[in-house]
């Protein structure tokens, strides 16, 4: 038992963040209380617009505050003429972190499952269509994770642009298999985008 | 550079969370907006009430909201005549645990140095005192750190125990040198309090 009703709270909520158990919550209560009251104020804060006030672009379906994100909205970007499929917002970042990619974005926000009942509508396939259709892609690169779900997903998209005549391919080289592309190393994507193949 | 300046700012704002880095504050951010925007929210009002509303006890000086705390308040362990001094609260968690004792605390917030500027009044020793004099002590266990700061600050309070003939014990067995109470396992915790000895 805490001495606190409020911390006691506090240490509950802070374990619904990824990792933390009940010893490491404690003692970020306790080092918040103690020595950074403020900090703890401002995520408070940072936390509350984020959460009621960050929603999805309406074109790339990334995380934003505003209607269309920074990167669709970018007209250098919008140019290329190229469009890179992701499962999840935080592949982009590792994307965006090689520098090898200057076009657009599309996520998924998953990839298809169909026994957990996630279909091509619920990845959005039919704004990617509608994209697809509306603008002129040279060419669709799919960076979805290298895993079971991950390729289906990828030969689903590679059959859609197929059928609008829109080059399409896989990145490939040197990312593990069952692997995350969250979390593989620079260098390593960076290969695997320079040896991406068309798929026929 | 995020899609979201709102999500950037709670990326940093994560950061002031002890054992945060870069890496794990995306996690974090991501799973919230993911999968877990309602828990982010309760954890955003429990920081806010937490940092807002969190003193010190008036009598023990651990973490609470209300004027004296649950311990302080609990006439079972008022009428034990036990007193346990500790550097944190946290201490008091750790030997809440072990439920050898049911006494009071006092928490000193911190323990003597000197060079730092931290002196018997910035850890409470006045309020101390006045408890001391005002009620009636069977017994004094200093359970400080077993560090060169924390024997310090025991030898300290246990000349002024000696002052007031009060009763004073250091806990002692098992717990290793250089160590941090916090952090040591309840069977050795337990033993250093059966094993105390009275200083003379
Ligand atoms: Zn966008
Ligand atoms: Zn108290």
């Amino acid at each position: 038992m805490q001495s606190s009703p409020l911390l006691e709270h506090l240490i509950e909520n802070l374990r619904c963040l990824p990792g933390v158990g009940p010893k490491s919550a404690q003692r970020m209560a306790y080092h918040l209380l103690q020595r950074n009251r403020s900090g703890g104020m401002n995520l408070a804060r940072a936390l509350t617009e984020a959460m009621s006030k960050i929603g999805h672009c309406s074109q790339c379906r990334d995380f934003t505050e505003e209607e269309v994100c920074n990167i669709c909205n970018n007209p250098r970007r919008q140019n290329s003429g190229l469009l890179c499929v992701v499962e999840m917002p935080a592949d982009i970042q590792a994307i965006e972190q090689t520098g090898q990619f200057s076009g657009r974005y599309f996520v998924l926000m998953g990839h298809l499952s169909p026994l957990d009942g996630i279909g091509p509508r619920e990845i959005g396939l039919d704004l990617l269509q509608k994209r697809l259709v509306e603008e002129s892609f040279h060419e669709v690169i799919l960076a979805t994770n290298p895993t079971v779900e991950g390729d289906a997903t990828a030969n689903y998209i590679a059959e859609i642009c197929h059928l609008h005549n829109i080059k399409v391919s896989r990145i490939a080289h040197g990312i593990p298999v069952g692997g995350e592309l969250e979390t593989v190393d620079g260098t390593t994507l960076t290969h695997s985008f320079l040896g991406r193949r068309q798929i026929d």
